[in-house]
């Protein structure tokens, strides 16, 4: 389901960090060449180019694209070209320092929309890379700090903390009874159930999960995620929501960021190429179906009307042919 | 800081699965050769030899164990076989079966007393054997779901949910606000300063941790764990003073187990081997300090006024020379 197309046969890692380097060297910069190298490989192929670049040339290529590109296109290069762990901490990091939705949603993604493994890998590197784990700078962040909403710090340390099962056994009977509890503490209201759907939400494996919901749409005739949308001035049913569906569906959250980025006045660039970045290698392809489906546009389309130059260049090879 | 002694040099793991398979073959068993073999090797070492051991027999090296041996000898050695990870996988799944202050000793114990690293260990162990994580089981733990008491439950589910950060660094100015804020919710016992305390327990390093209760013992002439103490009748203050142990100073804990383990009217083997088994490679040598300092006697001395024959063997050879 990913949207980037590599070529077949690979070219070694050496010969790519040869080309970065003619591209990059001398007068003026070959971005055309910075994109489709960089926009046609695999994470793990761009860390063979980066460790290749280093040894070769004694500098670090994430160094080389700062000073060498400017810009929304640099920001792409840069976040598309690191360590998928080192970015996604990074991402959270920003977000971190500033108060929105747009914000909670980042810490959201990062949680929720990938693998259990990935997210202790994102945990790993952000300790490392800011002498802090991601828990506690969620848990300390002055702008949740907020008395009146307490189950909204709790609830976003609890998913960047979680370690979900990742096999694919759901339990019927739990899925029924967990429905119920959500159905309860959602629809019904009850504040003393925050603490149960707090706790459903952020451990239960994502099988296990997408059970529940099915369970509590069958039951109650509507799915979960359209009662918690009505319920949207709510912090934390917002949150859940988000939640909701990058555990369950991440395209239909993805396809809402992009689109969300691009309507209305101006680009949010910074979100558009987060969420093209982040799901180039993942998902792009249902991403895709499903903004088509859910808008009556294309991604191309939309980010070709938002974007232009080589900043629009790298996100179309990221988000591939429609 | 480890107590058991390893051969120099040590023989090739197959050698080592050999012998072990002349131990536990034909009439009889000699569990002097198993305990002399298996209880002065490393946790490294003892993995390559189960791999030899499965190799060249065709049988797991710990269902051969389970087999030939029986009672705590039997508890002792395949806990102490185990891999590290999955052994406190193991011993975190059975505590969530039990009620009562022990069994939440042994997932404090997990969660804080060892490295950030080997926790993410633990908890991918756990999926893999259980097909649930241990934090949703912890959190759904029917013997902790007690309405009057809903700070256990989310503080034992932070607990054994953290990656904290492992480096040096620790910001004093933190340490003294974070002091302050322990002393208002510990000593004043402001109740909606327990999220906070909850908070900054259990996500901080534990050199930041180390300098925020040396803070408190400053600023306030107590120790919080002295503090905590007093207050033990309150449950959450007893798995307070619990972690404050495990997470800044774990041979005071373990000496406490050991000790427990052995006073009043018969032996909790079950505590004694988890505690003599989980340290011997970690700081056993610490523990002994610790327990002649407190209590005026020796590991070994208590060890051997409450057990006999193998099983104080292997628990002698871990525990090692006083």
């Amino acid at each position: 389901m990913a949207s980037i197309s590599v070529p077949n046969p690979v070219p070694p890692a050496t010969e790519d960090a040869e080309n970065i380097r003619k591209a990059v060297q001398g007068w003026g910069t070959d971005e055309k060449a910075l994109i489709d190298i960089l926009g046609r490989r695999t994470a793990a192929q761009r860390a063979e180019i980066a460790v290749a670049y280093e040894d070769l040339y004694n500098e670090t290529l994430l160094d080389r694209l700062h000073s060498e590109l400017s810009g929304d296109f640099r920001s792409a290069m840069m976040l598309w070209t690191m360590d998928p762990a080192a970015r996604d901490a990074k991402l959270a990091h920003k977000a971190l320092k500033k108060k929105g939705d747009r914000h909670v949603w980042v810490l959201i993604e990062v949680a929720c929309a990938s693998s259990p493994d990935h997210l202790v890998a994102v945990r790993k590197a952000y300790c490392a890379a800011y002498s802090a784990s991601l828990e506690e700078d969620v848990a300390a962040c002055p702008l949740y700090k907020d008395p009146l909403k307490q189950a909204s710090p709790p609830f976003l340390v609890r998913l960047v903390s979680s370690y979900r099962y990742s096999g694919e056994l759901v339990d019927d009977e739990l899925a029924r009874a967990e429905a119920a509890e959500l159905h309860d503490a959602v629809v019904a209201r009850k504040q003393t159930l925050h603490g149960d759907v707090v706790r459903i939400v952020s451990s239960r494996s994502k099988p296990q999960l997408k059970a529940t919901f099915e369970r509590f749409r069958q039951e109650h005739g509507k799915a979960i995620d359209d009662v918690l949308e009505e319920r949207r001035s709510d912090q934390l049913a917002a949150m859940l929501k988000t939640a909701v569906w990058c555990l369950a569906s991440p395209e239909r959250h993805f396809a809402e960021v992009i689109r969300s980025s691009i309507v209305g006045l101006g680009t949010d660039e910074e979100s558009l190429t987060r969420a093209i970045v982040s799901r180039a290698e993942v998902d792009m392809k249902k991403v895709k179906e499903e903004y088509e489906v859910r808008y009556r546009k294309t991604v191309t389309g939309d980010v070709n009307g938002d974007t232009s130059g080589y900043y629009n260049d790298i996100l179309l090879t990221l988000v591939g042919p429609e």
